[in-house]
C-alpha cells in the first residue's frame, strides 16, 4: 500500500430538509457577496433557484447570478464568470446544479484571484495558490465534484477537455436533497450511476492491491449503487434508492475509495476526448469504453479482475480458470450498463459508425500527439489508445 | 433514513513517512506555541517524542510539554493542562498517543477559552463555543478520537465517566504511522480492535434500518477488521494488517458508518460505568457486555441481528428460524472476541465475581439514579440496565 493523505473537509447537509441550511452555511463560510451559478432552466422551473435566493436573502447575503452552464462546461463561460466576480467583488461562489456547474464554479473560483489566463491551470503552465470559497447545492448525483478536489473544463476552441486538481477546490459545503433528483430523466440518471461506479473502479483497478479496507469499502459502494439503479429507473420517486445513489456519488469521488492505492483513470482520460469531440454525456462515454479497456489491460493483474468478478459482480469463481472468471465479470458489468440503458460501444454512443480517421484523431488527442501516456494499471501509449478505441468502436 | 450532516474535516497523513509532516501541519494550522500532551514512557522510549520535538523545532514552533495522561483520562490532568496553556499562552495542542491522550487534549482545548469549570461541559451545564486547535499523532488505533467530535473524561472524585460532543472537537489533522503500533501488546491491540468494531456496531444496530449504503460500508469495515485481527496478533509487525486496522479505527468513528441512522450507544454507556468503577480497559469492557446487551434487545428488530449474523459473521441464514440465525450471529461475535483474548463476561473482565450490590450500583450510576435512559434500539431504564449487567456477570 501507499502512504496517503485523506482530506475531505466538505460539510455535507443531506436530506429532505437540507435546503434550509443554504443561507446559514454561506454565512458560516463568510459569504457576503455571492455568485449564484447554474445551468439551464430546470433549476428555475423546479423552484429550486427561488428557494436558494430566499435562503440567501434571509441570511443577508447579496448575490449576482450567472446561468447558462452547459454539459461539458466551457472555458468561455468560466471567463464570463471571472469577469463578473471581479466587477461585482464577489467573495463566495454558490453552484446550483451537477458536475458541470460545480466544475465551472471551481474554475471561476481559482480564476478570480489569478493574474494570468485561467486556462494556464489546465495546460500545466500554473498551479492554483488561491481560490474563492465555494458551496454546492447538488441536483445531479454523478460527477462527485461536490466533495472532490478536481474539475474538468472544455476549451471550445479545438474541443480540448482538460482537468485540474488542487486541495483548494474542495467545496466548503454541499447541500444534497434527494427529492431534487426525482425529475432526472432515466438516461441522465443512468449516466450518473455509471460515472460514480467508474470513479470507484478507476481507483479499484490498481496495481497496489494490498489496501484491503479500501477495496472492501469500494466493493460495498459499487454493489449498493448497482442494487439501487434498477429501483430508481423503475420508480424515479423512490426516495430511499435516490438517497443511496446521491450519497454514493459523493463517497465515490471524495477519495475514500482510493486511500492507499494509485488510481488508473485511463478510461476517464480516453472518454474525455470522446465527449470533447462528440459532445456526448460523460457517463455514457465511460460505459462505451470500459469493457474494451478492461479486456485490453486485464492480464497486467488478472487477480484484480477475478476479485472484481466474484466480489462485485457475483460471478461464481472458477478456480481452475481465472481468465474465464475475469472475463465473465467484465461481461456482467457490460450487461449491467446495457441494462440501465447505457451504450457499450462508440457507435451506440454517437449513433453512427466512427471512421478510422476519427479513431486515430481521438488517440492523437488523448496522447497529446503521442507525447503522453494515460493509465497506471497498464500504461497506455498512443498505439494502445488507438487499439482500445478500435475495440470499442 | 434520517437527514444527516457529515463533516469530518480532519486532514489525515497516513503511512510510513507521515511523521515528517507533523511540524508543517502544525504551521499550516497556525500553531506557534504548542502544548505537547502525552501519556507514559512508551512514546519517549520509542523515540517518537524526539521525532515530534525535532519536527516542531524545524517548523519554528515553540512548545511546552505535559505527560502523564492515564487510561480513562482524568479531569485533574485536564485542569493541569488548562492552567499550563493559560500560563504559557499556548495556541495549539498536539496530542501524541491514543484515545486517552486525545480526549485529555480535547478537554483542555475547550477548557482554555471557557470562563467556568471545564466539568460543566460534561454535566450539561454548558456547551463549548470555542476551542484551541488540536492535532494528533496517533499511536493506538482504537478510540477513533483522532477524527471524532467527542471525548470521554473520568472525574476521579466519584468515578464518574462522562462524555461531551461538539464539532469544535474534530482535530485539524491526524498523523498515523502504522509502524508505531507494532509494539502494542496483544491485549491492548485486541481492546482497540474491539472498540472500533463496537463504534461501528453501535451505529449499525439502529431502528433506522434503511440506509443501505451506510450499512454496506459498516459491514465491510467490520469484516476487514475481523480479517486482520488474527494476523496482527500472530505477527505484530505485519504492516499491511496494522495499516488496515489503524485506518479502520478512524473510519469507524468519524461518522461515515452512521450517516442516515441513529446510533444506539447503550453498550458504550453501560461500559463507561464499568471502566469508571473498576478502571478496566474500555475495549475489554465492551466485549464483556455486548453479547448480553444483544440477547436482551434483539427482539426489537430481529431482522437487524439476522442481517448482522449473515452479512458480517458469515452465519448461514436459516430462513425458517430468524431467531436462531440471530443468536448464532451473537454467539459467533462472542467467539471472535474470546478468540482475540477479550473477556465476554464481567467476572472475566475484573478477575473476580461481581457482587449484587456492585451490579445495582453500576445500574444506578448508568441511569443517573434512575433518572435517565440509555440506548435507542431498545430504550433501557434502570431495571433493564441491571438485568443486562446481571446477564453479563
Amino acid at each position: 500500500m501507499r502512504d496517503f493523505t485523506y482530506y475531505a473537509p466538505t460539510e455535507v447537509a443531506f436530506g429532505k430538509d437540507s435546503e434550509s441550511k443554504i443561507g446559514p452555511l454561506v454565512s458560516k463560510y463568510n459569504g457576503k457577496k455571492v455568485l449564484l451559478h447554474y445551468g439551464g432552466k430546470s433549476a428555475e422551473r423546479s423552484g429550486l433557484l427561488d428557494v436558494v435566493r430566499a435562503s440567501l436573502r434571509k441570511a443577508g447575503a447579496g448575490f449576482v447570478e450567472l446561468g447558462g452552464v452547459v454539459p461539458n462546461p466551457l472555458l468561455s463561460k468560466v471567463r464570463e464568470g471571472i469577469d463578473l466576480c471581479r466587477k461585482d467583488k464577489v467573495d463566495f461562489i454558490l453552484a446550483v446544479g451537477g458536475g458541470s456547474v460545480i466544475d465551472s464554479s471551481k474554475a471561476i473560483a481559482i480564476g478570480v484571484p489569478y493574474n494570468g489566463d485561467v486556462w494556464d491551470f489546465f495546460t500545466g503552465k500554473a498551479e492554483p495558490d488561491a481560490a474563492l470559497p465555494l458551496g454546492v447545492v447538488l441536483t445531479i448525483p454523478a460527477a462527485g465534484s461536490e466533495m472532490s478536489d478536481s474539475l474538468v473544463i472544455t476549451n471550445g476552441d479545438g474541443g480540448w477537455k482538460r482537468s485540474c486538481g488542487s486541495y483548494l477546490l474542495r467545496p466548503k459545503f454541499a447541500v444534497m436533497n434527494p427529492v431534487r433528483t426525482f425529475t432526472l430523466p432515466p438516461f441522465q440518471t443512468a449516466c450518473g450511476i455509471t460515472d460514480m461506479i467508474m470513479h470507484t473502479m478507476e481507483r479499484f483497478f490498481s496495481l497496489d492491491d494490498d489496501m484491503t479496507i479500501t477495496d472492501n469499502l469500494a466493493e460495498a459502494l459499487i454493489r449498493t449503487v448497482m442494487d439501487m439503479a434498477p429501483r430508481v429507473l423503475a420508480d424515479p420517486e423512490d426516495y430511499h434508492a435516490r438517497a443511496q445513489i446521491m450519497w454514493a456519488g459523493s463517497l465515490a469521488h471524495n477519495d475514500l475509495t482510493g486511500c492507499g492505492t494509485t488510481g488508473d483513470w485511463a478510461t476517464h482520460d480516453l472518454e474525455h476526448e470522446l465527449s470533447g469531440m462528440f459532445d456526448v454525456a460523460h457517463g455514457a462515454g465511460l460505459a462505451a469504453l470500459w469493457g474494451s479497456w478492461a479486456r485490453y489491460v486485464k492480464e497486467c493483474r488478472l487477480s484484480r479482475f477475478v476479485r472484481f468478478a466474484v466480489n462485485v459482480m457475483g460471478v461464481p469463481n472458477d478456480f481452475t480458470d481465472p481468465e474465464g472468471t475475469a472475463l465473465r465479470g467484465i461481461e456482467a458489468m457490460e450487461r449491467f450498463f446495457a441494462g440501465i440503458g447505457m451504450p457499450t460501444s462508440i457507435h451506440k454512443l454517437i449513433g453512427r459508425e466512427i471512421s478510422d480517421g476519427e479513431l486515430a484523431e481521438l488517440a492523437r488527442k488523448a496522447s497529446n500527439g503521442g507525447t503522453t501516456t494515460v493509465g497506471s494499471f497498464r500504461v497506455l501509449k498512443l498505439q494502445d489508445m488507438e487499439n482500445i478505441y478500435k475495440m470499442a468502436k
